[in-house]
Parts: C-alpha cells; sequence; structure tokens
C-alpha cells in the first residue's frame, strides 16, 4: 500500500456533532464539509477550516413569492385516458386519474390554445368548434363525436408540488408545506431568482462550493390518484416538464413551427428515452438546454463573482443541462457531482469536461436505503453495503479519474458503526491512491477501441435513463455497466457519427437493444447508406457486436439489417414455414468462462448456416461469431451484468479483433480484475468477489502473483 | 351399446392375403375395398361383392410422357440467398443452395422475362440492362453493381421429381425412377390427361371409387442441397408450386396485371399460410382455383361417364381445390376423404360441401408411422395409438357427422396384432352409432355460436396450414382442436364478414395469434370502421376472446385495437417507463380447472386496472375478464391444447356469454365429455383419459351417472 494522503473527500458536517465531525474528517482526510437536506453545519464546523459546500436546489423554496405568481409555476401537458363514446356527445374529466396535490389544471386562453382533443381510434384531432370546456366541472364536453371511438384530451396543468418534495412527503409522512418550484422561463421569475441568488451569496460567506441540483426542470414524474398505479410516468431523461405557454411562443419563434400538446403527450405514450428522439423532440431539447444554458450561465456568474466555485449535482433536475453536449462548458461549472450506486456512474461523471469530478458514495447515511431496506439500523449492514457499492465503482475509478469524492447525510448515524467508520478511512486512502495514478497517466488498454452505437450517442454516454436498478430490464445499462471497469478504450457515437466517419476511429461496435428502441436504433437503420458503411467496415476487419435485437427494421428480408454481418435473423412470423438450420455447438476455449449466463430469446436462427455456434440452450442461439471478411458479427440474445459475462464481453472483443494472445495486463481470475499504470509502472489488482482470490497477471516484467482478501485492493509497483 | 350395424368403412384389401382381407372385412363392417401405395387387390377380392375404391395421383406417373415433354413438367419461383457485392460486379449461381435432384432451372426465353435480380439492401429491382445469364455456368453476372449491397436473383426452375415420390425415396431408400408432375396447364397436358383418364376407367371396370389424390399441385416444399437444412420452405396452404409461363400468361390476360417473381418470392419469405394474404396473392389463388375447378371437373365428369364415383383426397396435392370455397360444389366431386390425427382435421372434413366424408384413420398399417416411431413392428403398441387417435377423433364425431371411416396400408401387418383387430372392430361399432345418432338431428350444443375470426375466415376454416404437428407452435391451431368436440357452434369469419354484419350471428369471437400473423390479422386491424362495430358489438353484449397478440397493430395508443376491451395492452417499449397497475389476483370459482395452464408473456399490462385479474404468475397475467358494457373482453397470452384447457375453453364462452348456470347435458368431470341428441334421446359419453372416470350429467329427466373405462365411450337412451 502507498503512503496515506489526505484531500478529496466531502464530509456531510452536522450541526450539534462538532467533535464527531472534525475527528471523522481528520480520519477520512475531508478537505470539504457539506451541509445536507436535513442538516446544518454550526459556526464551530465552518470556522474549522474547511471548504465549505452548500446545496441549494434553485426553483424550490419560494412559497412566497410562488404564491403571488401562480401562473409562474412549471408546467406541464397531461393527457387524460381514452374515453369511449357511446353516444354523440361525451364528457371527459380532465384530473380523473391525476393525483390532485401534484396538478391544477391551466386553463387560461393561452394555455387553452395548446389544449387538443384526439379521436384515438383514428389518431385524428377533433377539430376545436367541437369541442368545449367547462372550468367548473373540469370537463370538456365533445360534441358529434362518433360512436364507439375513444377520445382524449391533451392539457395544459401547473405543478403545484415540487415532485422531490412530494416524495419525501409521502414517503416518509412529512408534514410541511407543500413545496413548489418556479418557472425561470418567465423574465419576472428570472429577475426574482437573481435577486435571491445575490442575496443568498452575500449571506453565505462561508461557503466556498455551491453545489445545485441540479439547475431548473426534474425529470418527468407524473402521479396518479390510484394507489395502484401512482407513478404513471417516471423517465429521467425526458423534457416534459419544461413546457410553458412562454416556452411554446419562443420555441415558434426561434423555430418556425409550433408545438403541440400531442408532441409532448403522444397519445399518452409520451417519448420515453428508451425510444429514438424525433426531430420535434430534439428541437425542443436543444431549446430548453439553450435556455437553460442561458440563464443557468447568469447564476452562476453571480456565484463566481462572489468568489465561489459553482457546482453541479448530476441528478433529479438536471434536465436541460445535457453535460455530454459540446455547450456544456458554457455554463462555468467548476465542478460535477454524481451519486452513485455503479460504475457507469462514475464514468458518466467522469466523462463531463468540467474541472472537478467528484462522486456521492453509498450508502447515504439514512437509517434507510432508496430501497426503503434499512442501512444505518437494526437490520442493516452499512460496512457490507459500502463495500459491494465500492465494488462496482472502484472498477471503474482505475479507469477514468475520479477527482473527488464523498457522502452525505446525517453524520452522527455512523456513531454506532465504528467498522463502517474504518472501512471508508480504507476506501479514502485507495480512492486518493488511485487519483494519484492517474495524474501520472492514463491506465494501459488493449487496443481495440469499442464504441457502443445508438440513437443518442455522446449525449448518452454511459447512463440510458436513470440509475442501474430503474434501468436494468434494458441489455446495454448491463453493457455499460461491464464496459465500465475494463481496460477498454469506450465510446459512445449516434448513426450521424457513422456516416461522418468516426467508425474509422473504432475496431468494435456494439448495438444491443430490443427492436425500435433508442439502443436498437429504429428507424435509424432505414438508411442504406448506413447499412454500407457498417458492411464495408466489418467485411474489412471489424467487429459488430448485437445483443437482443440489433439493427432491428421491418421491410427487409432479414429483420437485423445487420443480419448478413451477424449471420443471424429473428423470425417473425414471415420465416414460420422455412427451415431451419442445424448446428452443432462448437466451443472456444476460454471465451465464455464458467458461470456465464445468456438468456435465450425465441426464434433466432442462423441465416445460412455458417456463423459458429458457440453456445446454445436447448437448440436456441446464445452466442453465435460469423466471419464476415476480415471482420466478424457477434450475437449474443441478452446481456446481464455478472462478473463472469464482464469476462466474456471482455474476452469477446479481444477474440474478435484478433487480440487473443496479447493478455498482458489481464488477471487470470475473472473475479479480480487489475489497470496497470505504465508511467508509473504500478499494477493495480482488485477482488470483485466476497470471496478470498488468487490471480496472475503477466507483465512485461514478468508473472506477478496476487492474493487478494475479498473486495481487497493491491496496489503495487512493478520492480524495473 | 346399441345394436351392431355393418357399413361406412373402407378396408385396405392385399392380393395374397385374400382370407384375411375378406374376414377382417367382415369383422369391421367393410362394404368397400380399397388399394393403397404399394398393395394390389386379386380378382377374389375384387369379385366379392364390394365397393372398390382405387387411388390415383392424375399428375404422376407418366414419366414416358413426361421425358417428351419436359417443358410441360410443373414449375416455380426460386430466390438465391442475397450475396454480398464487395465490387461492382458480381456473379451468383443459381443452384448453389437448392436440391439439384429436384430442381432445374428454367432459362427458355419466355420464362427468362419472369427473372427478377433486387438489390436486397435498398430492396429494389436492378434493371435487366445491368445483368446477364450464363447458362452454361448456371450463374448471374450483375454489372454496376453497389458494393455492399446484397443481391438475390428470383428465377423460374422446372420441378423434376415428385415431391411425395421424392421423400417417400430419400426417406426409405427407395431405389426407383423418380416420378416427375407434369403440369394440366399446358393443353397438351391436358389432351394427354383426359385421354390416359379414359383408358384408365375402361380397364377399370371393377373401380366404384376413383380417389384422387388429389388434384394437380402440390404444397409447397422446396428441398436445399444442404442436410443441415433440407426442407428449406414447406407451407401446405401456399400456392408456389402452381407456376409457369403459361399460368403467368393467362393470368395476365385475365386480371389485367403481370405477376412477377417477386410475388412469389417476397424476397425470399415466400408468402407463407401464416401471414395475411395480399391482394395479388388472393388473385392468383382464385385464378388457379378457377382452373383446377374447369379442368378437374372434366376428369370427374369422365369417371361419372363410366359409372364411378369421384371422391378427393385432400392432403399432398389439394392446392387449387379450396374445398371451403363456395366453387367447390363445382368439381362434382362425390366425397371427400381426409386423413385425421386429430379432431379438427374430421371437422375438416364433415364441414365440406360435399355428399359423403370419409376419414382415414390412424394410425396407418405400416411398420412405422409419420414421426419414424414403430407401429406394427418391434416396439410398437398400434392398440394404444388407435385409441389415443380415436380420443381426439370421437369428441368431433360427436358434433358433425362424418359418413364413412377406413384405414390405410398393408393389411397382412395387423395379423399379429388381435387386440388391433379387436379394438377397430368396437371403435367401428361405436362409429356406426354415432354416425346413425346424426341422422336423426343435431347434438345439442349450448345458446352462445362462437365465431373464429382472422384473415382466411371461411377458406381456412378449422385447419391452418397442415397437420396438428406441424403447426402446433401456434394458438389457433390449438384452440381449433378444443373446440373440435366441444357442444358449441362455430364458425369461422374473416374481417368482411364483420362488415357484412355475420357478427350479428355470433355471441363470442375469437381472435388468436401474434401480432401481424393471418390469424391475428396484421393489416386488417388498420380498418376504423372494423374497430368500431366489434367495439359496439361487445359493449352491447358480445364476447371478444383475444389469445397471444389479438388485433396487434402499431400505430395506435394500444397495441391491441381491442385492447380498450380487453382491458390489457402490450408494452413494445414506448410504455417502459409508464407505471404498472398493480392487481390482486381475483380468480371465480370453476372457471380455470385445477391442471389448467398458460404460458405467461412479456409485457402484457392492465390498461386502466379494471380488468378482473382471474389468473396470473409471478406479477404476469394468465387470464384476465374484462366488463366492457354488456360485453366482455377476455384475454389469454396464450392457448395450448390439454383437456384441462379445453374444459376452460368452454367455461369461459359459457360464462362470459352469460350460460354459466345452464350445466344441463355438459359433464361435471372435464377428463370425460357428452353429446346429447335430442331428436332420439340418446346420450354419448366420452372418456377422454387413459384412466377409469365417473361423471354427471343434468338431463331433462334428472341426473345420469357415468362410470367409464379407460378411452370407452357409453351410448345410453334416456327414459322419456
Amino acid at each position: 500500500m502507498l503512503k496515506k494522503n489526505s484531500g478529496s473527500f466531502t464530509l456531510p458536517g452536522e450541526a450539534g456533532y462538532e467533535n464527531l465531525t472534525l475527528e471523522l474528517a481528520k480520519k477520512w482526510g475531508a478537505d470539504v464539509i457539506r451541509d445536507s437536506d436535513g442538516t446544518q453545519l454550526s459556526d464551530e464546523i465552518i470556522n474549522a477550516g474547511y471548504g465549505i459546500y452548500s446545496t441549494i436546489c434553485i426553483i424550490r423554496n419560494h412559497n412566497a413569492w410562488a404564491k403571488k405568481n401562480l401562473d409562474k409555476l412549471q408546467q406541464c401537458f397531461l393527457i387524460t385516458d381514452p374515453i369511449l363514446a357511446t353516444e354523440n356527445h361525451i364528457q371527459i374529466r380532465l384530473m380523473d386519474t391525476f393525483f390532485e396535490e401534484q396538478f391544477k389544471v391551466n386553463d387560461t386562453p393561452e394555455a387553452l390554445n395548446y389544449w387538443q382533443v384526439y379521436d384515438r381510434t383514428t389518431n385524428e384531432e377533433v377539430d376545436r368548434l367541437q369541442w368545449t370546456y367547462d372550468s367548473k366541472k373540469g370537463e370538456v364536453t365533445i360534441e358529434n363525436a362518433i360512436p364507439w371511438h375513444r377520445y382524449t384530451v391533451s392539457f395544459m396543468a401547473y405543478r403545484v408540488w415540487e415532485e422531490i418534495s412530494m416524495y419525501n412527503h409521502t414517503t416518509n409522512n412529512w408534514d410541511q408545506e407543500h413545496l413548489m418550484q418556479i418557472d425561470p422561463m418567465y423574465p419576472e421569475t428570472q429577475a426574482y431568482l437573481l435577486d435571491w441568488m445575490e442575496r443568498w451569496c452575500k449571506e453565505h460567506p462561508e461557503t466556498t462550493v455551491v453545489r445545485f441540483t441540479s439547475m431548473f426542470y426534474n425529470f418527468v414524474w407524473i402521479w396518479g390518484n390510484d394507489l395502484k398505479n401512482r407513478h404513471r410516468f417516471t423517465d429521467w431523461g425526458s423534457y416534459d416538464f419544461t413546457v410553458s405557454v412562454r416556452a411554446l411562443e419562443l420555441f415558434e419563434k426561434k423555430y418556425g413551427y409550433t408545438m403541440c400538446a400531442e408532441d409532448f403527450v403522444n397519445g399518452g405514450k409520451f417519448h420515453v428515452s428508451h425510444m429514438p428522439s424525433t426531430k420535434r423532440k430534439s428541437d425542443w431539447i436543444e431549446f430548453i438546454n439553450d435556455f437553460v444554458i442561458d440563464f443557468g450561465k447568469k447564476l452562476i456568474d453571480m456565484v463566481h463573482d462572489y468568489d465561489k466555485a459553482a457546482y453541479m449535482f448530476y441528478d433529479d433536475s438536471w434536465v436541460g443541462t445535457e453535460p455530454y453536449n459540446d455547450r456544456f462548458k458554457e455554463f462555468g461549472f467548476d465542478g460535477m457531482i454524481k451519486c452513485v450506486f455503479s460504475g457507469f456512474e462514475s464514468r458518466l461523471c467522469a466523462g463531463v469536461d468540467v474541472q472537478t469530478h467528484e462522486i456521492r458514495l453509498h450508502p447515504y447515511l439514512f437509517p434507510v436505503g432508496l430501497g426503503g431496506k434499512p442501512t444505518f439500523m437494526e437490520g442493516g449492514n452499512p460496512t457490507l453495503d459500502a463495500k459491494n457499492y465500492w465494488i462496482n465503482i472502484r472498477r471503474a475509478l482505475l479507469r477514468e479519474k475520479i477527482d473527488r469524492i464523498g457522502l452525505g447525510g446525517y453524520l452522527h448515524l455512523v456513531e454506532s458503526y465504528p467498522d463502517f467508520c474504518d472501512y471508508i478511512e480504507k476506501i479514502s486512502d485507495e480512492f486518493r491512491s488511485i487519483k494519484d495514478l492517474h495524474q501520472a497517466g492514463k491506465p494501459y488498454t488493449i487496443k481495440a477501441k469499442v464504441a457502443v452505437l445508438h440513437s443518442w450517442g455522446k449525449e448518452r454516454s454511459w447512463t440510458l435513463s436513470g440509475h442501474f436498478h430503474e434501468t436494468d430490464i434494458h441489455d446495454l445499462i448491463h453493457i455499460n455497466e461491464a464496459l465500465s471497469g475494463l481496460p477498454v478504450d469506450v465510446r459512445f457515437i449516434d448513426f450521424n457519427d457513422i456516416k461522418k466517419g468516426m467508425i474509422h476511429d473504432v475496431d468494435v461496435i456494439i448495438n444491443a437493444g430490443y427492436a425500435g428502441s433508442a439502443w436498437s436504433g429504429g428507424e435509424h437503420w432505414r438508411d442504406d447508406a448506413l447499412v454500407e458503411t457498417l458492411t464495408e467496415w466489418t467485411y474489412n476487419g471489424g467487429v459488430f457486436i448485437g445483443v437482443n435485437e440489433p439493427s432491428a427494421l421491418s421491410g427487409y428480408d432479414n429483420y437485423f439489417r445487420m443480419g448478413h454481418v451477424l449471420g443471424v435473423y429473428p423470425d417473425l412470423g414471415d420465416y414460420v414455414s422455412h427451415g431451419k438450420w442445424q448446428f452443432e455447438e462448437e466451443s472456444i476455449e476460454g471465451l465464455i468462462p464458467t458461470g456465464a449466463s445468456i438468456k435465450t430469446k425465441d426464434n433466432i436462427y442462423l441465416t445460412d448456416g455458417q456463423a459458429q455456434v458457440v453456445k446454445s440452450e436447448e437448440d436456441q442461439l446464445q452466442y453465435t461469431i460469423n466471419k464476415f471478411g476480415q471482420g466478424k458479427g457477434i450475437y449474443m440474445p441478452s446481456f446481464r451484468h455478472t462478473l463472469e459475462n464482464t469476462r466474456m464481453l471482455l474476452n469477446s472483443i479481444r477474440l474478435a479483433s484478433g487480440e487473443w494472445d496479447e493478455d498482458a495486463y489481464l488477471t487470470d481470475n475473472l473475479y479480480t480484475e487489475c489497470a496497470y499504470y505504465p508511467e508509473s509502472q504500478i499494477l493495480v489488482t482488485i477482488n470483485n468477489s466476497d470471496k478470498p482470490q488468487k490471480t496472475r497477471v503477466k507483465t512485461s516484467q514478468g508473472l506477478e502473483v496476487f492474493e487478494l482478501e475479498p473486495f481487497d485492493t493491491i496496489i503495487r509497483k512493478l520492480n524495473s
């Protein structure tokens, strides 16, 4: 173990626990102390010589102003459930299914202009002259309805309870005033907020870092009034909570066309992040992003004027900030903080173009964790939790530098958990050592450069939409998590990037998702030139890895447009009377580790019988390799993140790209991984399991052998 | 048991076994003796006073003529696998993947006119000036190909080996001359066949019934040259083997447009029976049907002229006869013979508008059965086989009259199986008793009239395409099999029938299949008026039962166009971020029998939480009932034919249509069924299991109790 160092650690302080705060600040090597939601810092802590983080959620906690400006609360479009007409006229009550504490109908004349009534049987809009709204009854009446058709009303609604406040209230039975969220889209709100920000800066001279949570617009979270379906729509990546009459009008001026309710509600489907964007949605994202940068920058400039740094917390209300957009640096943020459960989130944070990258470790210092399980209370084991999160994150930390770590919550809760305090001390030291290694230079990677190809490309690097446990039905989050700690150069590209030639910078392309999804690509695959380019690229030596329904699109002989490269096709019924190629499994020594698991998928078959079936189960394909010219297509019907599958992915990349025999700086035990830093000649080996592991690593200086305790890290300088 | 009678039985006679033939003819009550493929009848048999069936396959066994008329062999379009262009020009060898003993390229100038080269990357035809054919090499060369696109050639080919002959040769290692099939589309062939038929009639004065096998065109069976994928395409319901230059030209004259290769090969998919037809395909079917009737009638008339009856064997070469088309009676057939494994096949035969319906029972008198398992040889148990087939068929026989039964094969094989001979005697007597009951009047059915709705409607009543074991991945064949023996009035309707008002004659509609299939309906569901009509009908009391992906079609808020009636929707990814309705299972006493099983399907959810979840497994829906106005929607993600599920289907129909409390003439033990014939006041109760069963049946005369031996039948006259 290298010499212990300190710094790069943000500690949640707590008034009333000054000794504990300062003692742990020393033990953990903290250089910054923060407040948390529900805690305050005392003067003793503030004056102890540490940097001070203060958290502010800029659009919340302004209820006095909000009550006087109810027309400047944030809004959204809502759509009723489709209602069946059994006669020529029909009444539809707007708020029947929505949580009335969250929403209030906006029926101002300007808002009404944007309302829409649709016949959902024909999917055509009903003429405005055919319907009227009765504001007392909260009801739309449609005249001349077609019996047995179903109708929806899309309307504007104010959001009268800020969603995070609402969640905490209802989950933890809080009994405080409902906080509202004000919309900076209005000049009056902007004036108020700039004034408020200035006052706040003046009143908080001790604060060195203002941590914005995050900017203005929350992810979409539409609640229903029925507890059997409370969370009617939740999307961490969608922009539906950015709507207002003013925004719609400004958009029209700028883009030359009018967005209507249907552009958002999309027949009730909305536009989920997991499906490809539309031109209109992309325009709207650009429009909101432009606004959030424009006004956000004014707040950040002000923070800078008071000699404070401005960090962004990359979570709930990140919408509109787009940290992977090239414009993000225009905000002028000094740092990015991300709360992390998983390796991909560490990479997500590390990849943002900002000076300081900080991750907030789990578990938070709360009695219970996110899933409601005990943490710092009876039945909890926060040290084991910390270890399990750490093995997810550590491997990502080894690949890409993070500058700071930290905790959040109520510090006093750790008092009864001395082993937790020791473990945090240990990993803080580990973290700082790893950070130092990065400062000397990048870790060794295998030669193959990997691109994950999907419709969002760089803008949704690493993440799909939300945390791992929220998106774990998607193969790609499992792949991203596996990749986050592999010794591989990874980038995220979209379909335009292929056409722009970026394909020539990469050796392996991964396309993973179900048909029609943003991750598979949907209509993007209609582009013949794209298929041409990828075909040529693979034929000339590229590796195309397809998972689940890669490149899927109707209208061609193979529903996988890259099926000729993969050597497989799915039968959607057109081929049900066709013969299927029999095959014999032909395994490849060492490629698929014992314990690897791939869930099969019905009706996937070989195109011409040429692909090698490396693994199958009951005549269903699990892993195929198809030689295609100088290149290869690899198909797997699914991918789930496990240690064994992670190694299988690395093996696949190495084998297919021709690096199978180059096995230096790789552990020979899949429950362990390593990272080698050539500049410092330091080899870090980690045990990702809860059992002792022994592993060997080939290096230019010979074979290194490691015996690792459960969860442990060994940092070793090679003899030169 | 009623008094034994005789007749209505066709026995396969065998020369050399005259005593056995005549003895069994008596034992089984035969009135007709037939020859079989591979057996002959001796004079002793012929002159024994029985009717004589002779089997002829009219287009086969004319090799001498065929060799002189190779241009009048039957043909088809074939399509090569797509071949990747890596340069500007590309050669494609036509016969690379096809079985060269089956096909021979037809490159006559007239045939070449119909060949097509396609760019499968763009799915556009390549201009004829861009490609040439080298007949020596059997190769098409495409100039100015676009590199990295894939190309196919569709060409005409003679079929030089009749498929059934080919199958028997290759399966049983026959070593006779390959039989060819001649195409009656040509006038010369017609002249030859009429002459041949006349001669045949003259030479067979003893024959009372000519059994045609079947008419002219075989189901599609394209063989490949690789044993790992021998049967490249097999479809019992497709018309691809009816193609010839002359047919294409006659079609063009009649329909005013030209059919091209692509209309048949459809990018390699062909048009499988399990997908909805196209206008062009339907026109072609009509055209061929018209021809087969036209020329077929001439042959049948000739048979009649010689005072013989003409029966059709509804199997291999049935294509073009369309027994469920209203024109079928124009043939003038006197009888229809169907070989049956299953109940639905008995109904399929019984439902044809012809005087005599005969079924050929299994097992055939062959050493091995269809699946290659032993029958009349060591390891076989033909009596048990017969019992198992009989319980499938008997329940269908009870519902709809069949006029005759019979066997096929080598009679001498039964000599060592006296218990088989006894069992056939027993069921022959049973069969005759059942037939007599039908002659008195129709059996009792419940009130609800059921329609199975799919894109073929009446034309594919009961069958999908082929035998049960060939189509058993489709839910509908399981439903048809279940329905075939239920006391329910069943009809098969298409989407036009709904619009024509046929819906008002039925109480229950079943729509069952995967998305896009002929059985679900695919694009037919684009019709808003259809959805309107079905919605109104259900609202006013109809019952819509949907299985798997009923009414599925993209482009609407619910991928099931009848989803509002069913109360469920499938999420294809658009709704992945939406809340899902929680539910509590709420069973209905007696509806779903113990032992019933329904395979769940991913991503099916409740629309508005209102549907009653009668059965679920691990939060996945298995059986839901949605009240919809006065009617109901019932959804099941799958249906498989078992005794328990059959009863579940009957219960569903009774419950949903309001007949739950009317339980007369139904057994209370699902392993048994019964049929009541009001005219004769006879109640037939059957045991469908291999165990003794006790059951009770409510009748107008009180409760009847039955104790049934395994597989047994009890025919009881109620006291009046």
